[in-house]
């Protein structure tokens, strides 16, 4: 809290779409002493740690957990799968999508990028075309946002598998599950997802500086062929470390407590279905909210909502800069901005991770009250329609 | 947070009229390692807590702070300057009231209780007539609750001390100021209060452990002569180890802490004057809603109405012991219930201490969901009203 800001009162709001508000547990938690990253105890913590997340990513293969944000785990998913040159089939879905192709090319891979308007997921027919055109094989991965933060898009990666399965082509199936992973369904194994990449700071609920990849057989052995140079994202060490429950380097000890806490609180208290149908029930509240307030949301497929967060456009020549200005200023409430192309036109409203109705509302009032402060033009009674939706819908 | 509760993520909503949200600055500075009480760090603590809540009562005497809740700091009041078989001045203005009155009676003072409806406060006419009628000056004190935390009524003890001062009358006033010290305006010397009670579970943002009793020079004299045995309770031991900035017995070193925490961010963060003019905002606001739901409020008189909290009567037959459930169970928010005679008929909504806009409106969205759930007779749009009034309202 800045000091001497005399407006400033009780809880911020902190509903960007990740980092999520992280829960007085896993404060707690996190909040000991370090102990020696040699010890048995801390390999007690690693193993709790690493069994634990995949019940999460809902896989058996090996998930790794590197001291990074999430943006190491999508350059440890290349690098570990792939070699100078290899073809790789990427979908210009959002901002996140964007960047991991550039990330791509920096390390000589070629990449296919099909081209998107940032409304729309990845197309499976489109993912059926591309393979089946690639008669040669030549094109060793395919690469895909989960749910583009930059959108509120979630795409059907089980539709996408099931057009990679239509084809036989043999490529690895790369997943950036950053924003859906403990929020929105994601099942490894099931889906025959190869890689999936994620963070700590968003469906996990805890601070940054954490991120995964959970890898299946077929990833693994492709790794072992693999050229890109590396270490410090080098799977091979780091699972022949992780087996008895150590580190090739410095693990980022203290947040392991908050990942433990956090898989028990989600996984054994909560429940992932129940956390799925938490973030599916606040998702429709938030839309409901946007619809009533005549604003669009920037997701156009309904199949493809997101329940993490959503993206709303703003009626032209008005700035969602200055909305969440006034909306910050006014209300200590922060929502997410529009990124790269769709900078100054969408605003984000964050309600995945630790989030309830109650903390739904406060937010959607804050908006509200913030179009009407910024002078743009809505309608009110989103916050109503969203209650009514709450209070008629069940938790589970 | 009760473990394998499937449906609770999030924030818990404390809206409670008190114990309210404690601010994590706050916590965070409890946790600390508890020092000696007889160190030169443990006085440097303790003058600095002594001192700085004068600024809060704003008084130039001295304040005593009570290892002990707030019922201790009303015994601390009466033993302290009063004597057995003296009669007192007492108001009927609701459950507070009523049981300052009956500890009164256990000490064997001769209360003379003002009967009243619960829905008003303190008449300054009656304080006068009955200070005129006794001749002899046999009342000796004069007991006021400054805000009625069963029933959100706010009596005017300017008008009380003017009344007295009309009378010519020496008895001492002294006031219970538990749910408005830090929320609503109080001026122990410029009002001519002679011992003020408070704790710090209210408008102080603490834990419940402390409680305090502000003393003016008139009070001190007559505790010289108060015959109520006391040790636990006694100004004089206190005062006398105070001046050196330690206690006569073991303080509550950790809630000191937060004490020293909550003054700077009341007093030199915020401001008092900037902190009552955000309660009388949110105090407005709820009031709006209440109106807007067609419920009644307790509290009968607009110049009486309480900023800390608004209490509200249900349709008869309506139990707010089922509605609180309700909202707990559907949406994590704790509110107040009905105390004494108001019994199952009316709730309290908490809006003291650390506190804003949005967490208001997330706290009367769970009412207005509430009602509906529960099936009581209200008219929709509450929150829009709250909404509208904190929109064209501005902050200070």
């Amino acid at each position: 809290m800045t000091k001497h800001d005399p407006g400033r009162s009780g809880r911020h709001f902190l509903q960007i779409p990740g980092p999520t508000n992280v829960p007085d547990r896993i404060l707690r938690a996190i909040d000991r002493p370090t102990i020696d990253h040699r010890s048995s105890e801390f390999a007690q913590l690693a193993t709790e740690c690493l069994e634990g997340l995949k019940t999460v990513f809902r896989c058996t293969g090996p998930v790794i957990i590197y001291p990074a944000s999430g943006t190491g785990a999508w350059e440890a998913a290349l690098v570990n799968v792939l070699s100078p040159d290899d073809r790789i089939l990427m979908f210009e879905t959002g901002h996140f999508a964007t960047l991991w192709r550039k990330m791509a090319e920096r390390f000589s891979l070629e990449v296919d990028f099909v081209p998107g308007d940032w409304r729309h997921g990845i197309d499976p027919a489109v993912v059926e075309s591309r393979l089946s055109e690639d008669k040669e094989h030549a094109i060793k991965a395919v690469a895909c946002v989960h749910n583009e933060t930059s959108t509120g898009v979630t795409s059907r990666i089980a539709e996408v598998r099931s057009a990679m399965n239509a084809t036989n082509h043999p490529a690895l199936l790369l997943v950036d599950t950053v924003s859906s992973l403990g929020s929105i369904d994601y099942r490894q194994d099931e889906w025959g997802v190869d890689v999936a990449v994620a963070g700590s700071q968003k469906g996990l609920m805890l601070p940054p500086g954490l991120s995964f990849n959970a890898i299946s057989a077929k990833a693994l052995d492709a790794s072992r062929a693999a050229k890109l140079p590396k270490l410090y994202w080098s799977w091979g060490e780091m699972l022949s470390s992780n087996r008895s429950g150590f580190f090739p380097y410095t693990p980022s000890t203290n947040l392991l407590y908050g990942l433990r806490e956090a898989i028990e609180m989600l996984v054994h208290e909560e429940g992932l279905e129940n956390a799925f149908r938490r973030h599916a029930r606040h998702g429709e509240a938030a839309r409901q909210a946007v619809r009533t307030w005549g604003l669009e949301l920037v997701c156009l497929d309904p199949r493809e909502y997101s329940n993490s967060l959503t993206a709303v456009l703003l009626p032209d020549r008005h700035s969602e800069v200055q909305l969440r200005q006034v909306i910050l200023e006014h209300f200590d409430l922060s929502l997410g901005s529009g990124l790269g192309k769709l900078a100054d036109k969408v605003f984000r409203i964050g309600h995945l991770g630790s989030f309830n109705d109650l903390m739904l509302c406060g937010t959607l009032s804050g908006v509200e009250m913030g179009l009407e402060k910024a002078g743009i033009p809505f309608r009110k009674g989103g916050v109503a329609a969203a209650m009514d939706y709450l209070n008629c819908t069940p938790r589970a």
